[in-house]
């Protein structure tokens, strides 16, 4: 039988039974980051000291985009999401930004899918609203980096 | 004024006023991939041999994806793209897949957004199809690899 | 601490937490009125009076609209909607139509949101089928008429 | 009073309240088939034998649309599936494919019209991407064939 | 190389290039089938004759359901439709009701799904709302009638 | 026949064909005006003042819309909207906000519903972000405010 549960043991895709599983509050936090040019992230953060709209744009976008992952991702279970947030810090070091979304559910299923789609599209957001200026950023590293609920509990990534 | 091109002077956001840019044909090229253990790639690949779907429905989740662009990015143009194609390759290098997604239109507004949309988006369900294996998989390395049309022309990134 | 709940204490937007919420019935009915002269009125009562297509239009694109709620308003939570209903009654007195809309729902939050979005769009609706004999139409006084059921129990709006 | 219980006894279209109704377990199963010429079906098959895209595709979009019922037909719940499946196998004898969708929910209403929403789409895609070589095909018997749970208890069509 | 121009050939799923096709105005016409009970369309009718909701509903879902092709047929490309139309006429000797349904684009390539879509989604809704007093309705016979423009000119189904 | 350009002669609804109608460029300007207490609107502008969120929210809310516009309002065509910019300034004369929206387009067929669109959902928007501190907000003036292209030139609202 398939390891992977969205495939049938001969390999179709399906969207898998989660009718016995139990209903637990689930929540997971995801995490990315944009690296970009040093005047990129310094062009963003003159704006965003003015305004707030470079980073309070990808933050919505993140936060609406959580809400369509099962639109989005094929084999996804529509989900009540109960919380949805984003958020964005400007880091130097990268130099550029970084990303992290938490999702929570009381539910069958995991929202790890949520968390992930949410910090990409506040990254793509990002993006958008800088490529003007910079055709060499990267939206790097993103994961998951906690987890709780469920039948395996909850998981934390270890700082590597 | 601001040289960030989807604010106003005074930082609010904005759809940008693309009415006066020429109609020109316009191609975007993306790239990204998913970082996975190498036990993780070899079990999507016997799947792989055998149905394809992990592939096929990363593929389809990427094409469907570049036209929501415009519902997902707040301040992107609706666009008719006239192609929109989704490639995966295992790499046991990393281990993992690489994935690129070609978007072209005849238009005012180029398909950058549209490119990038597609791979995170096959990249987001290759996640999803697999996670149940593998919590430690990553996303790396999203973005623009090649464009051409427009009033800047043809670029291409250049190898690192 | 702010007083919005939809803000941090900061000020960020975020979609709240309401897993703490009881899980209730929950009723919100809102109200609105297309303005317009009384030309327009008989005459989108002319064609009302033989095939309902108006009406009927307007009637379905608000209960459509309602179940899209979550996709319009960014921190609003997505809902299973129990019923959904909207009125329309033409009132020479305005003249125009008065609109109603009725949600309900049993979950953790209000669904005042979902029925001023099934009258505002129940009204653009009428506004689309009617503009072309008569610009000068005005939505006007979208509010919430009464709510049931969440931690504050019930409200009416008393007659001004 | 009216028979059709997405009426009110006036006859206007309602989303009817579901909020009395027992939450039970309920499954539906719909089919349908794509009739086609057997040069048409050959081709498919040839194509599917080495990579089976013509299936996947059909099959991701009968998943994807079954998500998406009550976005299409007006007065349908939204609904927290918890399965779907397609199944999609070609048939000399039609010649074509027969479809079969089946969806799950633990809620208040009925998934007939998720899993008839499945087979059609599904249906649709196989169309779409056979259709550069064959005009004359035909989707037929879309119907349902078995249902579970609910206040009317199991059903199934006897063989015709 | 495949002849199934959806494919490349490899076999995997494209949104295939239209670039280089005609801008030409193109129509398409589809038609299907509801088939009922006797008893199941002369309650239809009779809720009709009050107040055109069953026929009405039906209707404006085939409309938006064209609007929504691309997102539901996941190779299709958006597209500008100038024009959708759905007609639905009551016929006994099925019994049930004949649908057929226009749509009109100029542009790169042809509108057969989206007619398509529009008659499938309006049967289903038909289905819908009459499935109370009848589970053993069948949507039949939905195909293409009548095609205009493109490189391969005017069309039209021979009567069977 | 019937002035409702959206109905035929026989009062039936239907997206009216615009194929022969000329692109040229067309605007619209719409506003709207959320009313409530001035307490309301000194807390919503203290919170403005630090972050900008609930301004910059509804801003991004009614952009967004604008989008959706034809997928709201039933008969709407889809357009390849060129620009869209929503502005919202607080009036302590009201006290309140008032919204204005621009729409612009290159096409076949007039962006009056979308500016329409973006001002009701952005105020839509602001009403669901100050609902916990005041119920009896309305949403008052939607109207449209000037028009330009298409065939019957330009238009503009006289000062009442």
């Amino acid at each position: 039988m398939s390891s992977l549960t969205h495939l049938t043991s001969h390999g179709e895709a399906v969207m898998v039974d989660v009718s016995d599983k139990a209903e637990t509050e689930r929540v997971a936090i995801a995490e990315a980051r944009v690296v970009m040019r040093m005047e990129t992230l310094e062009l963003a953060l003159s704006g965003n000291a003015e305004k707030g709209d470079v980073v309070a744009t990808a933050r919505i976008a993140g936060i609406m985009a959580a809400k369509k992952t099962h639109e989005l991702i094929p084999l996804c279970h529509p989900l009540l999401l109960t919380k949805v947030g984003v958020d964005l810090e400007p880091d130097p070091s990268l130099p550029g930004f970084r990303v992290q979304a938490l999702a929570k559910v009381k539910g069958q299923t995991g929202v790890e899918m949520e968390a992930l789609t949410a910090v990409s599209v506040a990254c793509l957001t990002l993006y958008d609203m800088l490529k003007a200026v910079d055709r060499f950023m990267r939206i790097e590293g993103i994961g998951l980096l906690e987890k709780q609920g469920g039948k395996s509990g909850s998981w934390k990534r270890e700082k590597e």
